[in-house]
């Protein structure tokens, strides 16, 4: 039987569709990309029951078992509130308590900067992107793994400015070793007014450091707004299992007292500081939100909250903490339920890898630690771009190649457009023939550039176009690809009066700071 | 304030856990990693209505636009079946033929092999992984890319065989270019009978080699067995849009006639054979999924059909086909739905990659595409390991990463959890003290070996030990997983009787099998 001629579709689409050879720059309008809305639907796998059960296990470890606060002053706001506090600075809570406290914290709130069209909203169906915050090294492909210093610091503001994918310029992406420690909050906070104007961070080890970003804030914003705009977030780490130290609860106390945002992250391994069980984790990291969360809302009622756990496991046999296991995803798709279920804005996993190098375990791991975050409708996420090492090492290449991934992410997040041209219907139906192919269609060639997401550092070019470019790996291409965002990086610029009061400030705190405190 | 002293969870994990130095091998018991179910619901994007309206467009492209059947054998059971068929050989449907062939379908079937306790099946909970089908070229670290040879096959059939992450051991996993391509099916059916003994595929790309398929497993099974029951599965490509071709007709007759599996699966890239546009793309593919679903029904009232489309997207401006994007994702999604709603096994994405080789990019894409298919719940997950290059190499190290890989996802479908001891209440509220840990509770201690899925060719060492140990990255070392994969396998061996009657079947059919069948 004669069979009908065969268009294949690639010599179709390099005759009607290869306009200009590879154009690697070319996609959707940044405008589109930079939308940092979620229009999936929440992926739930536990019952209503089953996630009451959850807050009832929580509610008996708060009331039963209680949260260790290692300071005075808040044990004394929370024995002034009518917790229970025993002679170990263990506080108990009734689940009155809680209630009024998450009754107090806000479902949605904005975070701001001095670009008033950069403000971002956690809450409802708004994800704000991060990057990577706390590694001690970097790493790029020419120089190897080293130190982090300021100028790498000032590298990865930039670029996180540069990104249409990241949202938030984060906090310390980099440690900054050529700086003493009990001055970095100020280069820190400073590198990023300098050279960015999305909503930042600030740095907040203790309370000390958080109290110095916030006086920044004010010089930057002005007191008055500071008071009541927020334009700061601090990452509060519990100590788990139920314990908040001193430098957490100076951070809390800094921050929300002046009106700033927290975000509320216990950090278990499962089998080490959690259970080695899924529902026993859960529960315990569900119980240390809320206890932190109590105390926050009695520093400063209204005080924005993120519900942000941070969930790992423990590989039992050899001892090392495993990021994207299959459990700790499956814990935190829990954890995003109990957020929805108290109305607070979520934060989810990001890019997390144990593997040294960009290599393909790097690729699995961070796409297995993200993608279902995105399922959980975060509305925060930290490290979405550049951690290597398990969170040790911030990796330039990595950025880049996570800043591509997160662009898919984003994209799957925006879900099925139902509007009526999306069927196609005449294309389907009366224009295109059984064996005919839609790309000459009117409606392919209305949607040529917008159609779907481009990530123009991904290959996706014929092995004899690929090796004629010089076989060029994944981490390779990322070695340009990074140095190009950093050309395209456009400095904000920063007017010269608050320059100069900036430096005023730092000159004199870089005196006053006594390095004892953060003994 | 002082502080209580902390335990670094590595430490102790190092003094408490660390009994064996590094155990590279241990972990759950096989027989956990085998199970097939499924314990996750299924992610839902679209609701009942938006599912509906799917249905309803795909028929009026049935019942108004039709399918082609280049085949006349088809078209006469067809025509004699009520559709109407038009000059140019397109076929239109009403809705009524097209439900009285889903009435007809099994929602459930069962995939056997010469081993009856390696059974598998599709539909409900359960998910079967096979290997990368069909490409040309091989790859590995020693000898880099070049054409697949029989050898090759046999090494990926004995690798399908010695893992405990895929369930059926799939097809033709790689091209046997040394093997004349009129008597490759004898072979590859060979290659699998030999040296495998969980469910297969068998080969099918025409009517005659499926036909010979058939016969070779009704030499191994008995030819009552195979008259009753299901020890094939072809996977039917239907050339998007809208036509069926000769072989792809013949191969549904040979199989569906002899009582054998058909995976229908439309190939879509959207933007060429499909609209550039998420629901048009689906209508499409559901439509082509049910127009072949009425052949097949046609042939043999109740064979065993898989809803199996593979949808990818082209990159509009550079013509290049992208796999695990995040359109095809969420169009995945949707056909997943309108299997669940239709009760058809389903089938979906592999660990699709258009990388080159094993580097971060492939990871990326790998679970880009994987992953989501697991929250689809589908039944069968074809070109689960192994597949590189957009589907024409199969990489050695790829497929053992992937089955890593799979181990996760494996384990992730399981779900939570819910009985009383996951809790670990009595750890959680009596035992372990603010601050302390639970490695050395009974609980953790019951669970040492079980509690999370381990996946030793992943490296979760410290960057000291990992540089001591040769600063391997992944491909370095799945290069060393595969070889000791391939030492692991084990002959299930074969009758001395049968395997004569293969050779004698295969030695005729190599002379009478006109190469010029197959232009």
């Amino acid at each position: 039987m004669p069979r009908p001629p065969t268009v294949p579709f690639k010599d179709v689409a390099v005759t009607e569709a290869r306009r200009r050879r590879r154009p690697r720059t070319a996609g959707k309008p940044v405008e589109e990309i930079l939308a940092t809305t979620l229009n999936i639907p929440q992926y739930m796998i536990a019952t209503e029951e089953q996630a009451q059960k959850i807050h009832e296990v929580s509610l008996r470890i708060l009331s039963e078992a209680g949260i260790a606060f290692y300071d005075e002053v808040a044990l004394a706001t929370l024995r002034e509130a009518g917790a229970k506090v025993d002679d170990d600075q263990v506080v108990r809570f009734d689940p009155e308590m809680v209630e009024a406290a998450l009754d107090l914290a806000p479902p949605e709130f904005d975070h701001k900067s001095r670009n008033s069209e950069k403000t971002v909203t956690y809450g409802g169906n708004n994800i704000v992107l991060a990057p990577v915050a706390g590694p001690p090294y970097v790493m790029d492909a020419d120089g190897g793994r080293r130190e982090g210093l300021y100028a790498d610091l000032v590298n990865f503001v930039k670029m996180a400015n540069a990104t249409p994918y990241l949202h938030n310029q984060g906090t310390e992406i980099c440690v900054t070793a050529d700086i003493p420690f009990h001055e970095r909050a100020l280069d820190i906070n400073y590198a990023h007014i300098r050279w960015g104007d999305k909503p930042m961070m600030g740095h907040y080890p203790i309370g000390l450091t958080a109290r110095d970003s916030v006086e920044m804030a004010r010089i930057l914003h002005g007191a008055d707004r500071v008071a009541s705009e927020h334009f700061l977030m601090a990452v509060i780490n519990v100590s788990s299992p139920r314990r908040l130290d001193d430098r957490m609860l100076g951070t809390i106390r800094a921050y929300a007292g002046a009106n700033q945002a927290v975000c509320l992250t216990p950090f278990i391994l499962a089998g080490a500081m959690g259970p080695a069980a899924i529902l026993g984790t859960v529960a315990q990291a569900n119980a240390e939100v809320l206890g932190a969360l109590v105390y926050a809302q009695l520093v400063n009622p209204g005080t924005p909250c993120i519900y942000g756990p941070f969930l790992a496991t423990l590989d039992l046999q050899s001892g090392s903490p495993v990021f994207g296991s299959a459990e700790s995803l499956l814990a935190q798709s829990l954890c995003g339920q109990m957020a929805k279920r108290y109305d607070m804005p979520f934060r989810a996993a990001g890019t997390y890898v144990s593997s040294k190098v960009t290599d393909m375990q790097a690729g699995y791991e961070a796409v297995l630690a993200m993608l279902p975050s995105m399922l959980t409708k975060p509305n925060f996420v930290l490290h979405a771009a550049g951690w290597l090492e398990n969170g040790l090492t911030t990796g330039y290449e990595k950025f880049a190649l996570d800043l591509e991934l997160c662009g898919v992410l984003l994209t799957l997040a925006q879900g099925v457009s139902w509007d009526e041209e999306e069927w196609a219907l005449d294309s389907l139906i009366n224009e295109v023939p059984p064996g005919g192919h839609h790309l000459g269609t009117e409606h392919t060639m209305n949607r040529f550039r917008t159609a779907f997401h481009r990530t123009p550092l991904f290959d996706h070019d014929s092995f004899a176009q690929w090796e004629a470019d010089g076989s060029k790996d994944a981490t390779t291409r990322a070695s340009s690809s990074w140095k190009a965002l950093l050309e395209r990086y456009e400095d904000p610029g920063l007017d010269d009066a608050i320059d100069a009061e900036l430096q005023e400030f730092m000159d004199r705190r870089r005196t006053e700071i006594d390095p004892a405190e953060f003994q």
